[in-house]
Protein backbone atom coordinates (compact mmCIF):
# COMPACT_ATOMS: atom_id res chain seq x y z
CA UNK A 1 0.00 0.00 0.00
CA UNK A 2 1.21 3.08 -0.59
CA UNK A 3 0.11 6.97 -0.02
CA UNK A 4 0.05 9.14 -3.00
CA UNK A 5 -0.15 7.70 -7.00
CA UNK A 6 0.38 10.28 -9.90
CA UNK A 7 -0.80 9.02 -12.86
CA UNK A 8 0.44 10.77 -16.20
CA UNK A 9 -2.11 10.78 -18.79
CA UNK A 10 -5.83 10.25 -17.27
CA UNK A 11 -6.76 7.95 -19.91
CA UNK A 12 -8.81 4.32 -20.64
CA UNK A 13 -5.60 2.53 -18.90
CA UNK A 14 -4.55 4.74 -16.71
CA UNK A 15 -7.91 5.61 -15.61
CA UNK A 16 -8.80 2.43 -14.86
CA UNK A 17 -6.11 1.59 -13.19
CA UNK A 18 -6.60 4.33 -10.58
CA UNK A 19 -10.09 2.87 -10.13
CA UNK A 20 -8.72 -0.69 -9.50
CA UNK A 21 -6.37 0.69 -6.56
CA UNK A 22 -8.74 2.90 -5.17
CA UNK A 23 -11.17 0.76 -5.05
CA UNK A 24 -8.62 -1.92 -3.41
CA UNK A 25 -7.75 0.74 -0.50
CA UNK A 26 -4.07 0.48 -1.70
CA UNK A 27 -3.47 4.24 -2.30
CA UNK A 28 -4.50 6.78 -0.56
CA UNK A 29 -4.19 10.00 -2.95
CA UNK A 30 -4.32 10.22 -6.58
CA UNK A 31 -3.10 13.45 -8.62
CA UNK A 32 -3.53 13.09 -12.01
CA UNK A 33 -1.55 15.20 -14.66
CA UNK A 34 -2.76 15.63 -18.06
CA UNK A 35 -2.47 18.07 -20.89
CA UNK A 36 -5.63 18.80 -21.07
CA UNK A 37 -7.35 20.60 -17.88
CA UNK A 38 -11.23 19.68 -19.30
CA UNK A 39 -9.92 16.09 -18.81
CA UNK A 40 -8.52 16.41 -15.33
CA UNK A 41 -11.73 18.40 -14.32
CA UNK A 42 -13.88 15.32 -15.79
CA UNK A 43 -11.78 12.94 -13.86
CA UNK A 44 -12.36 14.90 -10.44
CA UNK A 45 -15.60 14.70 -11.39
CA UNK A 46 -15.77 11.20 -12.12
CA UNK A 47 -13.96 10.10 -8.89
CA UNK A 48 -10.43 9.01 -10.84
CA UNK A 49 -8.31 11.24 -9.18
CA UNK A 50 -8.70 13.34 -6.52
CA UNK A 51 -6.51 16.18 -7.52
CA UNK A 52 -5.27 17.65 -11.43
CA UNK A 53 -2.92 19.07 -12.26
CA UNK A 54 -1.47 19.94 -15.88
CA UNK A 55 2.35 20.19 -15.16
CA UNK A 56 4.38 16.98 -14.97
CA UNK A 57 6.99 18.03 -12.52
CA UNK A 58 4.84 19.46 -10.29
CA UNK A 59 2.41 16.72 -10.15
CA UNK A 60 4.99 13.79 -9.38
CA UNK A 61 6.43 15.66 -6.52
CA UNK A 62 6.31 13.64 -3.58
CA UNK A 63 4.34 10.49 -5.11
CA UNK A 64 5.19 7.31 -3.84
CA UNK A 65 4.33 5.73 -7.43
CA UNK A 66 4.54 7.24 -10.84
CA UNK A 67 2.62 5.86 -13.71
CA UNK A 68 3.06 7.21 -16.73
CA UNK A 69 -0.01 6.74 -19.24
CA UNK A 70 0.37 8.25 -22.22
CA UNK A 71 0.67 6.92 -25.70
CA UNK A 72 4.43 5.91 -26.59
CA UNK A 73 4.98 8.75 -29.31
CA UNK A 74 4.89 11.17 -25.68
CA UNK A 75 7.08 9.03 -23.11
CA UNK A 76 10.34 10.05 -23.86
CA UNK A 77 8.93 14.24 -23.37
CA UNK A 78 7.48 12.90 -20.04
CA UNK A 79 10.33 10.94 -19.48
CA UNK A 80 12.35 14.63 -19.97
CA UNK A 81 10.13 16.43 -17.83
CA UNK A 82 10.21 14.32 -15.04
CA UNK A 83 14.22 14.25 -15.00
CA UNK A 84 14.86 17.39 -12.84
CA UNK A 85 12.40 16.28 -10.12
CA UNK A 86 13.62 12.20 -10.47
CA UNK A 87 13.51 11.10 -6.98
CA UNK A 88 15.00 7.83 -5.77
CA UNK A 89 12.51 7.56 -3.23
CA UNK A 90 10.20 7.26 -5.92
CA UNK A 91 9.01 3.94 -7.62
CA UNK A 92 8.14 5.11 -11.87
CA UNK A 93 6.69 2.53 -14.12
CA UNK A 94 4.84 3.04 -17.41
CA UNK A 95 1.83 1.15 -19.80
CA UNK A 96 3.38 1.42 -22.87
CA UNK A 97 2.52 -0.91 -25.93
CA UNK A 98 6.07 -1.03 -26.99
CA UNK A 99 8.67 -1.39 -24.66
CA UNK A 100 12.03 -1.25 -26.64
CA UNK A 101 11.41 2.37 -27.59
CA UNK A 102 10.42 3.30 -24.01
CA UNK A 103 13.92 1.57 -22.88
CA UNK A 104 15.72 3.48 -25.66
CA UNK A 105 13.33 6.75 -24.49
CA UNK A 106 14.81 6.08 -20.95
CA UNK A 107 18.48 5.63 -22.16
CA UNK A 108 18.54 8.68 -24.09
CA UNK A 109 17.53 10.84 -21.08
CA UNK A 110 19.00 9.53 -18.33
CA UNK A 111 22.06 8.12 -20.28
CA UNK A 112 21.27 4.67 -18.55
CA UNK A 113 17.58 3.55 -17.51
CA UNK A 114 16.97 4.44 -13.79
CA UNK A 115 17.13 1.35 -11.51
CA UNK A 116 13.62 2.49 -9.98
CA UNK A 117 11.94 2.63 -13.49
CA UNK A 118 9.66 -0.32 -14.45
CA UNK A 119 8.77 -0.71 -17.85
CA UNK A 120 5.57 -2.57 -17.96
CA UNK A 121 2.46 -3.17 -20.63
CA UNK A 122 -1.25 -4.62 -19.33
CA UNK A 123 -2.55 -6.34 -22.20
CA UNK A 124 -6.15 -5.38 -21.94
CA UNK A 125 -7.31 -4.80 -25.08
CA UNK A 126 -9.96 -1.85 -25.19
CA UNK A 127 -11.30 -0.39 -28.52
CA UNK A 128 -12.62 2.56 -26.39
CA UNK A 129 -10.44 5.53 -25.18
CA UNK A 130 -11.01 8.19 -22.66
CA UNK A 131 -11.06 8.59 -19.05
CA UNK A 132 -15.24 8.10 -19.45
CA UNK A 133 -14.36 4.66 -20.57
CA UNK A 134 -12.29 3.83 -17.48
CA UNK A 135 -13.66 1.38 -15.13
CA UNK A 136 -11.90 -0.83 -12.35
CA UNK A 137 -12.27 -4.38 -13.43
CA UNK A 138 -10.58 -3.52 -16.96
CA UNK A 139 -7.32 -5.60 -15.63
CA UNK A 140 -9.25 -8.68 -14.13
CA UNK A 141 -7.94 -11.60 -14.95
CA UNK A 142 -5.72 -9.53 -18.20
CA UNK A 143 -1.59 -10.29 -18.27
CA UNK A 144 0.28 -7.40 -17.63
CA UNK A 145 4.10 -7.81 -19.04
CA UNK A 146 7.05 -6.23 -17.05
CA UNK A 147 10.07 -5.83 -18.83
CA UNK A 148 12.59 -5.21 -16.02
CA UNK A 149 16.37 -4.63 -16.92
CA UNK A 150 19.42 -6.29 -15.16
CA UNK A 151 19.94 -2.82 -13.59
CA UNK A 152 15.78 -2.45 -12.29
CA UNK A 153 15.82 -2.42 -8.18
CA UNK A 154 13.91 -6.13 -7.12
CA UNK A 155 11.92 -3.46 -4.70
CA UNK A 156 11.09 -1.33 -7.46
CA UNK A 157 9.78 -4.25 -9.79
CA UNK A 158 8.05 -5.96 -6.71
CA UNK A 159 6.14 -2.50 -6.23
CA UNK A 160 4.75 -2.60 -9.82
CA UNK A 161 3.89 -6.34 -9.65
CA UNK A 162 1.79 -5.19 -6.49
CA UNK A 163 0.15 -2.77 -7.90
CA UNK A 164 -0.89 -4.65 -10.89
CA UNK A 165 -2.47 -7.87 -8.60
CA UNK A 166 -4.07 -5.47 -6.24
CA UNK A 167 -6.31 -4.90 -10.05
CA UNK A 168 -6.88 -8.49 -10.39
CA UNK A 169 -4.33 -8.75 -13.13
CA UNK A 170 -1.87 -11.40 -13.68
CA UNK A 171 1.82 -10.30 -13.75
CA UNK A 172 4.63 -12.23 -16.09
CA UNK A 173 8.54 -10.87 -16.83
CA UNK A 174 9.62 -10.81 -19.97
CA UNK A 175 12.78 -9.16 -21.76
CA UNK A 176 11.50 -6.01 -23.97
CA UNK A 177 12.96 -7.20 -27.25
CA UNK A 178 10.68 -9.96 -26.72
CA UNK A 179 7.79 -8.42 -25.81
CA UNK A 180 8.04 -6.38 -28.78
CA UNK A 181 8.40 -9.20 -30.62
CA UNK A 182 5.08 -10.86 -29.31
CA UNK A 183 2.75 -8.33 -29.25
CA UNK A 184 3.57 -7.73 -33.01
CA UNK A 185 2.71 -11.26 -33.46
CA UNK A 186 -0.74 -11.45 -31.42
CA UNK A 187 -1.75 -7.53 -31.51
CA UNK A 188 -0.17 -5.16 -33.65
CA UNK A 189 -0.63 -7.29 -36.80
CA UNK A 190 -3.90 -7.93 -36.26
CA UNK A 191 -4.55 -4.29 -35.76
CA UNK A 192 -2.91 -2.89 -38.82
CA UNK A 193 -4.97 -5.33 -40.89
CA UNK A 194 -7.93 -4.76 -39.18
CA UNK A 195 -7.18 -1.01 -40.01
CA UNK A 196 -6.11 -1.90 -43.37
CA UNK A 197 -9.52 -3.99 -44.33
CA UNK A 198 -11.73 -1.66 -43.22
CA UNK A 199 -9.95 1.40 -44.79
CA UNK A 200 -10.33 -0.51 -48.21
CA UNK A 201 -13.94 -0.76 -47.84
CA UNK A 202 -14.18 2.68 -46.51
CA UNK A 203 -13.07 3.85 -49.32
CA UNK A 204 -15.24 2.77 -51.55
CA UNK A 205 -18.43 4.92 -53.51
CA UNK A 206 -20.92 1.65 -52.68
CA UNK A 207 -19.32 1.13 -48.87
CA UNK A 208 -22.81 1.78 -47.48
CA UNK A 209 -24.42 -0.85 -49.59
CA UNK A 210 -21.33 -3.24 -48.80
CA UNK A 211 -21.17 -2.83 -45.30
CA UNK A 212 -25.42 -2.51 -45.04
CA UNK A 213 -24.90 -6.69 -45.63
CA UNK A 214 -21.91 -7.05 -43.36
CA UNK A 215 -22.48 -9.65 -40.19
CA UNK A 216 -21.52 -10.34 -36.84
CA UNK A 217 -18.14 -11.98 -38.31
CA UNK A 218 -17.55 -8.72 -39.66
CA UNK A 219 -18.25 -6.85 -36.72
CA UNK A 220 -15.77 -8.59 -34.68
CA UNK A 221 -13.18 -9.01 -37.05
CA UNK A 222 -13.11 -4.92 -37.25
CA UNK A 223 -13.78 -4.48 -33.72
CA UNK A 224 -9.96 -3.32 -33.27
CA UNK A 225 -10.16 -1.02 -36.58
CA UNK A 226 -12.21 1.23 -34.08
CA UNK A 227 -9.21 1.39 -31.67
CA UNK A 228 -7.65 4.79 -30.74
CA UNK A 229 -5.72 6.25 -34.38
CA UNK A 230 -2.96 8.08 -32.62
CA UNK A 231 -2.09 5.34 -29.96
CA UNK A 232 -1.89 3.27 -32.76
CA UNK A 233 0.30 5.40 -35.00
CA UNK A 234 2.40 5.67 -31.94
CA UNK A 235 2.73 1.75 -31.30
CA UNK A 236 3.34 1.48 -35.29
CA UNK A 237 6.56 3.92 -35.48
CA UNK A 238 7.83 2.40 -32.38
CA UNK A 239 8.04 -0.83 -32.96
CA UNK A 240 8.58 -0.68 -37.01
CA UNK A 241 11.06 -3.73 -37.36
CA UNK A 242 8.63 -6.31 -35.56
CA UNK A 243 5.39 -5.15 -37.35
CA UNK A 244 7.05 -4.68 -40.56
CA UNK A 245 8.25 -8.56 -40.69
CA UNK A 246 5.17 -9.38 -39.54
CA UNK A 247 3.38 -7.36 -42.18
CA UNK A 248 5.40 -9.10 -44.77
CA UNK A 249 4.64 -12.44 -43.27
CA UNK A 250 0.92 -12.02 -43.99
CA UNK A 251 0.80 -10.41 -47.88
CA UNK A 252 3.05 -13.52 -48.22
CA UNK A 253 0.37 -16.13 -46.40
CA UNK A 254 -2.33 -13.86 -48.66
CA UNK A 255 -0.19 -14.54 -51.96
CA UNK A 256 0.37 -18.43 -51.20
CA UNK A 257 -3.88 -18.73 -50.54
CA UNK A 258 -4.63 -16.27 -53.72
CA UNK A 259 -2.27 -18.61 -55.79
CA UNK A 260 -4.02 -22.11 -54.25
CA UNK A 261 -7.53 -20.12 -54.97
CA UNK A 262 -6.31 -19.23 -58.76
CA UNK A 263 -5.18 -22.83 -58.99
CA UNK A 264 -8.51 -24.64 -57.84
CA UNK A 265 -6.38 -26.50 -55.22
CA UNK A 266 -8.93 -27.52 -53.15
CA UNK A 267 -7.08 -29.87 -51.07
CA UNK A 268 -4.29 -27.40 -50.21
CA UNK A 269 -6.49 -24.62 -49.27
CA UNK A 270 -8.38 -27.34 -47.03
CA UNK A 271 -5.29 -28.37 -45.13
CA UNK A 272 -4.25 -24.62 -44.67
CA UNK A 273 -8.03 -23.57 -43.64
CA UNK A 274 -7.70 -26.91 -40.92
CA UNK A 275 -4.33 -25.99 -39.63
CA UNK A 276 -5.71 -22.19 -39.35
CA UNK A 277 -9.00 -23.63 -37.12
CA UNK A 278 -6.69 -26.28 -35.22
CA UNK A 279 -4.73 -22.99 -34.17
CA UNK A 280 -7.25 -21.07 -33.25
CA UNK A 281 -9.13 -23.86 -31.12
CA UNK A 282 -5.52 -24.14 -28.97
CA UNK A 283 -5.35 -20.39 -28.80
CA UNK A 284 -9.25 -20.15 -27.54
CA UNK A 285 -8.63 -23.31 -24.78
CA UNK A 286 -5.19 -21.31 -23.24
CA UNK A 287 -7.53 -18.24 -23.53
CA UNK A 288 -10.51 -19.29 -21.68
CA UNK A 289 -8.54 -21.27 -19.17
CA UNK A 290 -6.41 -18.35 -18.26
CA UNK A 291 -9.50 -16.57 -18.03
CA UNK A 292 -11.31 -18.86 -15.92
CA UNK A 293 -8.44 -19.14 -13.38
CA UNK A 294 -9.26 -15.85 -12.44
CA UNK B 1 -47.91 -22.42 -44.23
CA UNK B 2 -46.71 -25.70 -45.41
CA UNK B 3 -47.02 -28.92 -44.84
CA UNK B 4 -44.06 -30.77 -45.76
CA UNK B 5 -40.37 -29.62 -46.07
CA UNK B 6 -37.41 -31.08 -47.14
CA UNK B 7 -34.16 -30.25 -45.42
CA UNK B 8 -31.08 -31.30 -47.56
CA UNK B 9 -27.78 -31.30 -45.20
CA UNK B 10 -28.61 -31.13 -42.00
CA UNK B 11 -26.45 -29.04 -40.25
CA UNK B 12 -26.10 -25.70 -38.36
CA UNK B 13 -27.70 -23.76 -41.25
CA UNK B 14 -30.68 -26.08 -42.18
CA UNK B 15 -30.81 -27.09 -38.63
CA UNK B 16 -31.44 -23.74 -37.13
CA UNK B 17 -34.29 -22.99 -40.11
CA UNK B 18 -35.83 -26.05 -39.22
CA UNK B 19 -36.22 -25.34 -35.62
CA UNK B 20 -37.53 -21.83 -36.60
CA UNK B 21 -40.32 -22.37 -38.58
CA UNK B 22 -41.54 -25.29 -36.67
CA UNK B 23 -41.61 -22.79 -33.82
CA UNK B 24 -43.67 -20.78 -35.95
CA UNK B 25 -45.84 -23.26 -36.20
CA UNK B 26 -44.98 -22.51 -40.25
CA UNK B 27 -44.73 -26.54 -41.14
CA UNK B 28 -45.75 -30.00 -40.37
CA UNK B 29 -43.82 -32.74 -40.85
CA UNK B 30 -39.42 -31.91 -41.64
CA UNK B 31 -38.35 -34.85 -43.92
CA UNK B 32 -34.51 -34.04 -43.08
CA UNK B 33 -31.53 -35.56 -46.45
CA UNK B 34 -27.90 -36.04 -44.99
CA UNK B 35 -25.32 -38.36 -46.31
CA UNK B 36 -24.24 -39.19 -42.56
CA UNK B 37 -27.09 -41.57 -40.75
CA UNK B 38 -25.89 -40.97 -37.78
CA UNK B 39 -26.16 -36.84 -38.03
CA UNK B 40 -30.13 -37.31 -39.35
CA UNK B 41 -30.68 -39.79 -35.80
CA UNK B 42 -28.64 -37.07 -34.22
CA UNK B 43 -31.23 -34.87 -35.71
CA UNK B 44 -34.37 -36.79 -35.19
CA UNK B 45 -33.21 -36.93 -31.08
CA UNK B 46 -33.33 -33.59 -30.87
CA UNK B 47 -36.69 -32.79 -32.67
CA UNK B 48 -34.79 -31.03 -35.23
CA UNK B 49 -36.50 -32.96 -38.14
CA UNK B 50 -39.28 -35.65 -38.03
CA UNK B 51 -37.71 -37.95 -40.43
CA UNK B 52 -34.37 -39.40 -41.61
CA UNK B 53 -33.57 -40.30 -45.26
CA UNK B 54 -30.16 -40.64 -46.49
CA UNK B 55 -31.60 -40.30 -50.42
CA UNK B 56 -32.02 -36.88 -52.04
CA UNK B 57 -35.05 -37.91 -54.48
CA UNK B 58 -36.48 -39.87 -51.83
CA UNK B 59 -36.44 -37.64 -48.99
CA UNK B 60 -37.71 -34.64 -51.64
CA UNK B 61 -40.70 -36.17 -52.88
CA UNK B 62 -44.13 -35.08 -51.61
CA UNK B 63 -42.20 -31.61 -50.13
CA UNK B 64 -44.05 -28.19 -50.45
CA UNK B 65 -40.72 -26.54 -49.82
CA UNK B 66 -36.90 -28.26 -51.15
CA UNK B 67 -34.35 -26.34 -48.89
CA UNK B 68 -30.35 -26.93 -50.05
CA UNK B 69 -28.23 -26.39 -47.35
CA UNK B 70 -24.92 -28.05 -48.46
CA UNK B 71 -21.93 -26.84 -49.20
CA UNK B 72 -21.86 -24.90 -52.16
CA UNK B 73 -19.16 -27.37 -53.99
CA UNK B 74 -22.02 -30.06 -52.97
CA UNK B 75 -24.71 -27.99 -55.12
CA UNK B 76 -24.22 -29.28 -58.55
CA UNK B 77 -24.71 -33.07 -57.38
CA UNK B 78 -28.00 -32.47 -54.74
CA UNK B 79 -29.17 -30.27 -58.01
CA UNK B 80 -28.99 -33.94 -60.65
CA UNK B 81 -29.96 -35.93 -57.82
CA UNK B 82 -32.93 -34.04 -57.65
CA UNK B 83 -34.17 -33.55 -61.30
CA UNK B 84 -35.72 -36.71 -62.20
CA UNK B 85 -38.31 -35.74 -58.91
CA UNK B 86 -37.76 -32.29 -60.04
CA UNK B 87 -41.72 -31.15 -59.05
CA UNK B 88 -43.29 -28.07 -60.89
CA UNK B 89 -45.56 -27.94 -57.72
CA UNK B 90 -42.57 -28.09 -54.89
CA UNK B 91 -40.61 -24.28 -54.65
CA UNK B 92 -36.37 -25.15 -53.90
CA UNK B 93 -34.06 -22.63 -52.92
CA UNK B 94 -30.74 -23.11 -51.11
CA UNK B 95 -28.07 -21.34 -48.43
CA UNK B 96 -25.40 -21.34 -50.48
CA UNK B 97 -22.65 -18.91 -49.41
CA UNK B 98 -21.91 -17.68 -53.08
CA UNK B 99 -24.28 -17.00 -55.81
CA UNK B 100 -23.73 -17.47 -58.94
CA UNK B 101 -21.82 -20.63 -59.06
CA UNK B 102 -25.31 -21.99 -57.61
CA UNK B 103 -26.96 -20.43 -60.38
CA UNK B 104 -24.33 -21.87 -62.95
CA UNK B 105 -24.79 -25.64 -61.65
CA UNK B 106 -28.05 -24.64 -61.84
CA UNK B 107 -27.62 -23.88 -65.49
CA UNK B 108 -25.58 -27.09 -66.44
CA UNK B 109 -28.05 -29.22 -64.53
CA UNK B 110 -31.54 -28.12 -66.31
CA UNK B 111 -29.92 -26.16 -69.13
CA UNK B 112 -31.54 -22.68 -67.51
CA UNK B 113 -32.78 -22.16 -64.04
CA UNK B 114 -36.16 -23.16 -62.97
CA UNK B 115 -38.29 -20.92 -62.15
CA UNK B 116 -39.43 -22.57 -58.55
CA UNK B 117 -35.69 -22.09 -57.14
CA UNK B 118 -35.18 -19.41 -55.73
CA UNK B 119 -31.22 -19.04 -55.28
CA UNK B 120 -30.68 -17.25 -51.68
CA UNK B 121 -28.16 -16.67 -48.87
CA UNK B 122 -28.96 -15.78 -45.03
CA UNK B 123 -25.71 -13.95 -43.79
CA UNK B 124 -25.73 -15.60 -40.31
CA UNK B 125 -22.29 -15.99 -39.50
CA UNK B 126 -21.06 -18.42 -36.67
CA UNK B 127 -18.10 -20.35 -36.12
CA UNK B 128 -19.87 -23.62 -34.80
CA UNK B 129 -21.62 -26.22 -37.31
CA UNK B 130 -23.06 -29.00 -37.41
CA UNK B 131 -26.75 -29.50 -35.86
CA UNK B 132 -26.02 -29.61 -32.25
CA UNK B 133 -25.32 -25.54 -32.85
CA UNK B 134 -28.85 -25.56 -34.08
CA UNK B 135 -30.48 -22.89 -32.68
CA UNK B 136 -34.16 -21.38 -33.87
CA UNK B 137 -33.31 -17.92 -32.98
CA UNK B 138 -29.72 -18.13 -35.40
CA UNK B 139 -31.74 -15.62 -38.56
CA UNK B 140 -33.67 -13.35 -35.63
CA UNK B 141 -32.72 -10.31 -37.04
CA UNK B 142 -30.26 -11.01 -39.34
CA UNK B 143 -30.52 -10.08 -43.40
CA UNK B 144 -31.38 -12.72 -45.96
CA UNK B 145 -30.28 -12.21 -49.33
CA UNK B 146 -32.56 -13.97 -52.34
CA UNK B 147 -31.02 -13.76 -55.60
CA UNK B 148 -34.40 -14.44 -58.11
CA UNK B 149 -33.70 -14.35 -62.00
CA UNK B 150 -35.98 -12.72 -64.56
CA UNK B 151 -37.21 -16.52 -65.13
CA UNK B 152 -37.73 -16.74 -61.36
CA UNK B 153 -41.94 -17.51 -60.72
CA UNK B 154 -43.02 -14.85 -58.49
CA UNK B 155 -44.85 -17.12 -56.15
CA UNK B 156 -42.01 -19.31 -55.39
CA UNK B 157 -39.99 -15.89 -54.27
CA UNK B 158 -42.75 -14.73 -52.12
CA UNK B 159 -42.83 -18.17 -50.42
CA UNK B 160 -39.32 -18.56 -49.78
CA UNK B 161 -39.50 -14.73 -48.31
CA UNK B 162 -41.94 -15.70 -46.20
CA UNK B 163 -39.86 -19.06 -44.94
CA UNK B 164 -37.42 -16.23 -43.95
CA UNK B 165 -39.49 -13.90 -42.52
CA UNK B 166 -40.99 -16.84 -40.06
CA UNK B 167 -37.98 -17.39 -38.65
CA UNK B 168 -37.73 -13.51 -37.84
CA UNK B 169 -34.90 -12.64 -41.00
CA UNK B 170 -35.68 -9.61 -42.87
CA UNK B 171 -35.28 -10.42 -46.97
CA UNK B 172 -33.89 -8.53 -49.66
CA UNK B 173 -33.35 -8.88 -53.05
CA UNK B 174 -30.22 -8.36 -55.23
CA UNK B 175 -28.77 -9.89 -58.56
CA UNK B 176 -26.31 -13.02 -58.08
CA UNK B 177 -23.23 -11.65 -59.52
CA UNK B 178 -23.54 -8.65 -57.14
CA UNK B 179 -24.37 -11.05 -54.03
CA UNK B 180 -20.77 -12.21 -54.66
CA UNK B 181 -19.10 -9.08 -54.78
CA UNK B 182 -20.75 -7.95 -51.93
CA UNK B 183 -19.55 -10.69 -49.61
CA UNK B 184 -15.88 -11.48 -51.10
CA UNK B 185 -15.89 -7.84 -49.43
CA UNK B 186 -17.64 -8.28 -46.00
CA UNK B 187 -17.34 -12.27 -45.55
CA UNK B 188 -15.15 -13.79 -47.49
CA UNK B 189 -12.03 -11.34 -47.30
CA UNK B 190 -12.34 -11.08 -43.23
CA UNK B 191 -12.53 -15.29 -43.55
CA UNK B 192 -9.31 -15.88 -45.73
CA UNK B 193 -7.27 -13.26 -43.86
CA UNK B 194 -8.60 -14.62 -40.56
CA UNK B 195 -7.52 -17.72 -41.47
CA UNK B 196 -4.16 -16.33 -43.29
CA UNK B 197 -3.32 -14.70 -39.92
CA UNK B 198 -3.48 -17.74 -37.55
CA UNK B 199 -1.80 -20.12 -39.39
CA UNK B 200 1.42 -18.00 -39.88
CA UNK B 201 1.55 -17.54 -36.09
CA UNK B 202 0.15 -21.06 -35.65
CA UNK B 203 3.06 -22.50 -37.64
CA UNK B 204 5.99 -20.93 -36.04
CA UNK B 205 7.48 -23.01 -33.28
CA UNK B 206 6.88 -20.40 -30.41
CA UNK B 207 3.35 -20.82 -30.77
CA UNK B 208 1.88 -21.18 -27.48
CA UNK B 209 4.06 -18.71 -25.95
CA UNK B 210 2.63 -16.20 -28.52
CA UNK B 211 -0.64 -16.54 -28.11
CA UNK B 212 -0.26 -16.84 -24.09
CA UNK B 213 -0.12 -13.00 -24.66
CA UNK B 214 -3.12 -12.68 -26.88
CA UNK B 215 -5.81 -10.68 -25.81
CA UNK B 216 -9.39 -9.86 -26.30
CA UNK B 217 -9.18 -8.10 -29.35
CA UNK B 218 -7.13 -11.01 -30.94
CA UNK B 219 -9.76 -13.54 -30.15
CA UNK B 220 -12.10 -11.35 -31.95
CA UNK B 221 -10.14 -11.01 -34.89
CA UNK B 222 -9.43 -14.51 -34.96
CA UNK B 223 -13.14 -15.76 -34.14
CA UNK B 224 -14.40 -16.50 -37.87
CA UNK B 225 -10.99 -18.69 -38.19
CA UNK B 226 -13.02 -21.29 -36.41
CA UNK B 227 -15.19 -21.56 -39.16
CA UNK B 228 -15.42 -24.83 -41.19
CA UNK B 229 -12.90 -25.26 -43.03
CA UNK B 230 -14.46 -27.41 -46.05
CA UNK B 231 -17.21 -24.63 -45.96
CA UNK B 232 -14.43 -22.17 -46.55
CA UNK B 233 -12.71 -24.18 -48.83
CA UNK B 234 -15.56 -24.21 -51.52
CA UNK B 235 -16.74 -20.62 -51.04
CA UNK B 236 -13.32 -19.60 -52.21
CA UNK B 237 -13.44 -22.11 -55.37
CA UNK B 238 -16.72 -20.94 -56.15
CA UNK B 239 -16.37 -16.97 -55.70
CA UNK B 240 -12.11 -17.27 -57.06
CA UNK B 241 -12.47 -13.95 -58.99
CA UNK B 242 -14.39 -11.26 -56.99
CA UNK B 243 -12.16 -13.10 -53.80
CA UNK B 244 -8.88 -13.06 -55.46
CA UNK B 245 -9.58 -8.93 -56.15
CA UNK B 246 -10.00 -8.08 -52.57
CA UNK B 247 -7.02 -10.18 -51.37
CA UNK B 248 -5.24 -8.56 -53.85
CA UNK B 249 -6.97 -4.97 -52.65
CA UNK B 250 -5.87 -6.15 -49.21
CA UNK B 251 -2.73 -6.71 -50.02
CA UNK B 252 -1.95 -3.55 -51.43
CA UNK B 253 -3.24 -1.75 -48.42
CA UNK B 254 -0.85 -3.75 -46.00
CA UNK B 255 1.99 -2.76 -48.66
CA UNK B 256 1.32 1.04 -48.61
CA UNK B 257 0.64 1.60 -44.51
CA UNK B 258 4.03 -0.85 -44.39
CA UNK B 259 5.90 1.85 -46.64
CA UNK B 260 4.66 4.36 -44.42
CA UNK B 261 5.61 2.97 -41.35
CA UNK B 262 8.95 2.34 -42.69
CA UNK B 263 9.38 5.99 -43.63
CA UNK B 264 8.05 6.63 -40.51
CA UNK B 265 5.53 9.06 -42.15
CA UNK B 266 3.07 9.47 -38.84
CA UNK B 267 0.81 12.17 -40.41
CA UNK B 268 -0.44 9.78 -43.11
CA UNK B 269 -0.54 6.78 -41.17
CA UNK B 270 -2.71 8.83 -38.88
CA UNK B 271 -4.81 10.13 -41.29
CA UNK B 272 -5.58 5.81 -42.91
CA UNK B 273 -6.47 4.83 -39.05
CA UNK B 274 -8.63 7.76 -38.42
CA UNK B 275 -10.46 6.73 -41.78
CA UNK B 276 -10.60 3.76 -41.01
CA UNK B 277 -11.84 4.11 -37.31
CA UNK B 278 -14.52 6.93 -39.20
CA UNK B 279 -15.85 4.02 -41.03
CA UNK B 280 -16.07 1.22 -38.50
CA UNK B 281 -18.17 3.61 -36.37
CA UNK B 282 -20.47 3.83 -40.01
CA UNK B 283 -20.35 0.36 -39.92
CA UNK B 284 -21.39 -0.36 -36.28
CA UNK B 285 -23.96 2.60 -36.25
CA UNK B 286 -25.90 1.09 -39.20
CA UNK B 287 -25.36 -2.79 -37.80
CA UNK B 288 -26.81 -1.88 -34.31
CA UNK B 289 -29.76 0.19 -35.90
CA UNK B 290 -30.87 -2.89 -37.86
CA UNK B 291 -30.28 -5.15 -35.06
CA UNK B 292 -32.27 -2.74 -32.60
CA UNK B 293 -34.61 -2.62 -35.41
CA UNK B 294 -35.37 -6.52 -35.31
Amino acid sequence: MIERLCLIGVGLIGGSLARAIRRAGWCKHIVGVDADAAVLQRAQVLGVIDQGCTDVAEGARRADVVLIAVPVQAMEAVLSALKPVWNPQTVYTDVGSTKLSVVEAAQRVFGSVPGNFVPGHPIAGAELSGVDAAQPDLFRGKRVILTPLPETQPAALHLVAQLWQCAGAEVAEMEPARHDQVLAATSHLPHVTAFALVDCLGREDETEAIFRYAAGGFRDFTRIASSDPVMWRDICLANRGPILARIQSLRQELADLAALIEAGEGTALLQRFQRARQARQRFLAMFENNHNAQ
